[in-house]
């Protein structure tokens, strides 16, 4: 890949790139040197328990790391073990190193799914932080000011409401930021929400002379029902671990929209290719197939992709249709949809049966058809259903 | 001592007591239980060169130690090996381990001339700084609000005129107010410059479950000059390492305003009695002879401090007076000073001796004297002076 090709296979589907020069720059002196990138992306060390829109920054960890670059991976094991000392914050109990330890297994578990850990750094903070102490932490804080911190939207928003803040909130984006010093990182990642804390990263580097660090911050993916974030407790997620068939059938119920967004942040594919498939004429129900076996790719394997796409189709006939269905014999080759459905007596006129696909009553195998033009290649078996209650098998005479 | 004179001791000269009513709780659960109050004071570790005016808040040190209580020192040496970490602060540069341990020998030098060394608790905060860590700092910021400690009069001030205030600084009062939780000080002393960070001891005590410690400020001590705050580097001071004689002689060129301040800040004569001395008729002079023989004695020994009166009368006489001085006998008794004037022909007229005496024209053993109605017990020999030239020695017949 050529630098500008590089670059916009790192862009695809970010938010912030800050700032695009200095990724260049950075890429440009690696491919020179021979001195791979060091990519960050740091998580609090709760118990994971990974969905594909977390995916979404490790993806382009990955996407460095498929370029050469190191990928590290920081657990933020200090602060994880302090918490919300205030207890305000119950999302962040202190934990035990027991646990952190075991988190960090289960991490490596589930990233591992998509990076090469071969290729990746593991690193903990508590390995810098608590070599400094509380001398080291103060020295740390003097590297910033008070003006720089409460800057932060949700700062500036609770001071203005006149909502407290506590003193330690203003020190754990310092935390983050220092690991990037400590790391000596080139490129940090991390969601949208993040972005101020990465921001600090490269505010410390500098007062730390060190090359600040390039920020790419990447989307909150939305759940499958296109409109909130993807969460466990909306249930609207597909999880890493789920089974193949779980994923295919989640990914086959989302919008034709949402397909997009998921094609663009879920998979390897160049965006030149996405452009195409959009200006194309496929149906959405086969790029949504197509899109379900590369994400079930991902996490299983290509007979797992498959086997889960064949599954779908027998489980849905199975749960569908009634079981006894009226079966005609036509012979093989390419047929119009409306004439089809007029050819088989399910609808009474071609008028009819395009008014019948405008309005979502038919269905092939199952999916909805929606475009009145479709044509259909007819080399098998297939399930033709108008409204809730006729089905007719046509098989091939 | 009752309890009421113990606090009317107890507030001499002092600014904030806040709040007497816990002063008098506390100072009679002591004399209920036996168990002496914990009382700190705590200062910087850099070099102690101490002078008079820092002896005004140790004195009330001094005052709890004779009273019965827990005398602690307190030495910031946790702060001090930090310094201003951003650089900005050149009175904070950071100290070595070994310079904080001379300081310390120094100070304790210097301060154990007014307390007693047996009864005098000496503690170092690095003890429990050091102990919890960069993750106990984060617990401790926890337990205060931003808008807390911005509240302090200087903060506010830069937050206002838009002037840059390291996050390291909003940290630093926090480690005065937790070493009273660490100490569980029952009372804290300082300036009143220090007052916004011995009420964070106050509120750093409540969060951490104790009884909040009561604070007692004392007021910054004017220079000899009687307008400027005492230092070094004005030197309008007293040091406490100074000869007696050199003392002596500064204490006997204050104003007579300033005399009482230093009465009230500098001496243990308790208020009734300096309430007594100013409704008196006795000669500032003497007065101040007086107040300059206490404070010797406190850095030297009585006879140090008589040494030292009459050595100041001696180098004042030897260095004012001609060689030769004519001579006039009278007799031994009491005499007005107007009478005596006009009696050795000093003066003409005893309405010319008062306006003499008024304007400051007339002197007594070297001393101003501007009481017209002034009466002198003649019963050795007297110097007196009129003008710059007019000498004449008198003795007793």
């Amino acid at each position: 890949m050529t630098i500008d090709e590089q670059i916009e296979f790192i862009k695809k589907g970010a938010v912030d790139v800050i700032r695009e020069e200095d990724l260049r720059k950075k890429l440009e002196r690696s491919a020179k040197t021979g001195k791979p990138l060091r990519v960050k992306w740091g998580a609090d060390p709760t118990a994971p328990d990974i969905h594909v829109g977390h995916t979404v920054v490790i993806r382009k960890l990955k996407a460095f790391q498929d370029l050469g670059h190191t990928a590290i991976f920081l657990i933020g094991d200090f602060t994880g073990m302090i918490g919300d000392p205030s207890g305000k914050n119950a999302t962040r109990p202190p934990l035990s190193r027991e646990e952190i330890l075991t988190n960090a297994e289960t991490y490596k578990t589930q990233i591992f799914k998509l990076l090469d850990p071969e290729k990746t750094e593991i690193r903990f903070n508590s390995e810098w932080f608590e070599a400094q102490g509380a001398a080291g932490f103060i020295k740390l804080a003097s590297h910033t000011t008070v003006r720089q911190i409460l800057e932060r939207d949700d700062f500036e928003k609770r001071m203005t409401e006149n909502r407290p803040i506590a003193l330690h909130e203003l020190l754990y984006p310092l935390v983050q930021g220092y690991d990037s010093v400590a790391l000596r990182s080139d490129i940090e990642l991390g969601g949208t929400d993040q972005k101020f804390n990465l921001l600090m990263g490269r505010n410390l580097q500098r007062e730390y002379q060190q090359e600040p660090q390039v920020i790419i911050t990447t989307p909150l993916l939305e759940g499958l029902d296109g409109v909130n974030k993807m969460s466990k407790s909306l249930n609207n997620y597909i999880g890493i671990d789920e089974p193949a068939n779980e994923m295919f059938g989640k990914v086959m119920s989302i919008s034709d929209e949402l397909m997009w967004k998921y094609y663009e942040l879920l998979t390897d594919l160049p965006p030149t290719e996405i452009e195409a498939m959009k200006s194309g004429d496929e149906n959405p129900r086969n790029l949504k197939v197509n899109l379900a076996k590369l994400i079930i790719k991902d996490f299983h394997s290509t007979e797992d992709a498959e086997k889960a796409e064949e599954d779908f189709v027998a489980r849905f006939v199975k749960k569908e249709i009634p079981d006894e269905i009226e079966e005609t014999l036509v012979s093989a080759g390419n047929y119009n949809l409306a004439e089809l459905l007029v050819q088989t007596n399910l609808a009474p006129s071609k008028k009819e049966a395009r008014r019948l696909i405008e309005q979502g009553g038919v269905k092939l195998d199952g999916e909805k058809v929606s475009n009145t033009a479709a044509e259909i290649e007819l080399n098998g078996e297939i399930l033709l259903q108008v409204g809730k209650r006729r089905f007719l098998k046509i098989k091939v005479s």
